[in-house]
């Protein structure tokens, strides 16, 4: 197998994009990564979106795509994992380069989720469709019985649960693609309306139109074509599955798709935990955050929501977690969420972060997750001198 | 690149499968081509659904249906390319085994259309959703556009058209998993009752719920599992897109997406369309098989009618088309599909065809088409000694 890098990336401004469809949400994405990596084509590209068939009408987005960025007859295929459509693209496309089989590949990701379909049924979709969803289980719900059970076997407070909102918002604050991008307090997630007890609104990420899109090509071409910034590979890429409905698990406090994914790309990747100077997770709720940064092995089973006390996941912490601002504070447009991670990850080995920079950052994790966790992806990824 | 096989192949009788859900209708299929690949596990595997979340409120069936087969937790992502779902899922299983980042991989299609929502609304948002199906086109009228037109162009008469249902029906009569295993006439057809001018019934595909499954492994590891028959390679492997909504194009009568893919595929493959003994094509309706058989090179341009006319694309012809039924008879559960064409090649390959069996058939070529032509793919298959 090859090894792969991320040449170019593009990320625009997320919100309720009323005057954008989805095609115009994806295609300037991918221009923008296109014009970042320089090249004057494509050879193949993957488009990650959990639901355009119930949000937009519209399947096929692959050839849309494709036809829409004026990049036909390259193959271009859509591919789906719920809220984990994002990860899973990005292995795709990582498995073709790697492979030989193309040289220059993109991969974007987009949702387009303001169009006046009911939110909660279509991401309900995500679930076991016959025995959550039509029983009335949201995602909101799924959560919080993991909150309420992570906080009775652990003592994890609910106070912990907010301070993670908040932490990610003061980072999204500082990233100006990011939906809100503006500071919360404790208080404030605390004083929010209910969702799904103990959760309320400020626990839970937005809804969110958006894409974003990666260029992926060999490392050696990388080194021909690279602009005057360092090289970011992807040195470890890996997936996994586990029952789609959270009655079949056999704990409600952990997630063995992450933490099989997580072996899966440490191994590969010739690293461990203690080894990441920083990683994205998948806060869609902020109970996500705390279980995930668990299972990735960054801190012990239960000490979780201690960490985010002690402000070991702050940007300066031991462990930088979102500091693109999470799920929750730059949103959560679906299938764009696994894509916009590697940005965030690649704008930080690159050093270009601004504001939100991670000093000396050289090793970074991106851990995507569709469902109640039925799905999940890690990348790592490291700047190579 | 390593060598690919199909070791298994999994083809459950397709139909109204009224009492199944789609979970159901995926695992037989699935569990049938493990069986039949004699493997005790799967490395990762591949979903390909056009819409299931329009049909059956259900996405991430990539990460459900590994938990319904018992495989979680390994990797399960969907794939979708309206129609070619299958044939591009079957693309992405041969990449990820070529690279060598899995040995046996499962690429299962399915579709479950029969839910009581509206097939066309559902199949129209394989085409441009804005441009073509909010202002009335639907597929059957988008085919009977080219049908029309390669009728002015080239003299193509009805009857030939369908002739081509004669044909595809005659073979699906022999396919005990037919949807439809019973002969027609050419009056039948002509006497159906009309869809779109000049298509009738009976030059369309039906609706149909159905899944299908293959097993690949790289060819060292098929030789040292295979069962008592030869081994089957995937020699050739082309994918390729073009402009989504027909009245982008520049032709009505030639699809660039079949003619690029094809270019690759036998490219790669190293053969031209006079080395190919059989093909599956894409006859969603009957002008389709005619025009694809031209742009695959089976034919010169125009004259696919005469060629039907004539008997070529027979069992017994220079050429046989669709010996499994194609599309019209044995049924089109739309992810299905492009997976079913290796299942019906592979089996002709090994020689297990039974009354459909080409006499000899060393090299099969399989067509998977999406929307009027916006995405196509071609998988070429030889048994090796």
């Amino acid at each position: 197998m090859r090894d792969v890098a991320v040449i170019g990336v593009g990320w625009p401004k997320w919100g309720e994009l009323w005057k954008k469809d989805i095609r115009n949400i994806f295609v300037e994405a991918a221009l923008m990564a296109i014009e970042d990596a320089g090249v004057d084509h494509i050879d193949s590209m993957y488009v990650a979106s959990m639901s355009p068939g119930l949000w937009s009408k519209q399947e096929h987005i692959g050839a849309l795509m494709a036809d829409y960025l004026g990049q036909t007859p390259i193959p271009a295929v859509r591919v789906e994992s719920a809220c984990a459509s994002g990860g899973m693209a990005v292995r795709l496309g990582f498995i073709e380069v790697a492979s030989g089989m193309s040289d220059i590949v993109l991969v974007g990701g987009v949702e387009k989720m303001w169009t006046g379909e009911d939110f909660t049924a279509v991401l309900a979709t995500a679930a076991d469709q016959e025995y959550e969803a039509f029983h009335g289980l949201t995602f909101p719900a799924l959560y919080a019985l993991m909150a309420r059970r992570h906080m009775h076997e652990f003592g994890t407070k609910r106070e912990q649960l907010a301070m993670v909102s908040v932490k990610n918002h003061a980072n999204g604050a500082r990233n100006p693609r990011a939906q809100y991008q503006r500071e919360i307090t404790v208080e404030a997630v605390l004083n929010s309306p209910p969702v799904a007890d103990p959760l309320n609104l400020l626990d839970c990420s937005p809804v969110t139109d958006g894409a974003a899109a990666i260029i992926l090509a060999p490392v050696d071409l990388a080194r021909k074509i690279a602009k005057d910034r360092p090289i970011v590979q992807i040195i470890g890429s890996g997936a996994a599955t586990d029952s789609i409905a959270l009655a079949d698990r056999e704990s409600y406090v952990e997630l063995p798709a992450v933490k099989k994914a997580a072996e899966i790309a440490y191994k590969m990747a010739g690293v461990g935990p203690e080894d990441i100077d920083l990683a994205e997770v998948h806060d869609c709720f902020t109970i996500a955050e705390i279980i995930v940064t668990e299972d990735l092995g960054f801190f012990e089973k239960g000490k979780g929501g201690e960490a985010v006390e002690q402000g070991l996941t702050k940007i300066g912490g031991k462990i930088p977690v979102n500091t693109s601002g999470g799920l929750k504070s730059k949103g959560h447009p679906v299938g764009a969420t696994g894509v916009a991670q590697i940005v965030e990850i690649t704008e930080q080995l690159w050093g270009v972060s601004g504001e939100r920079q991670v000093e000396g950052a050289k090793i970074g994790l991106a851990q995507n997750m569709g469902g109640s966790g039925a799905s999940s992806t890690v990348h790592i990824l490291k700047r190579i001198d």
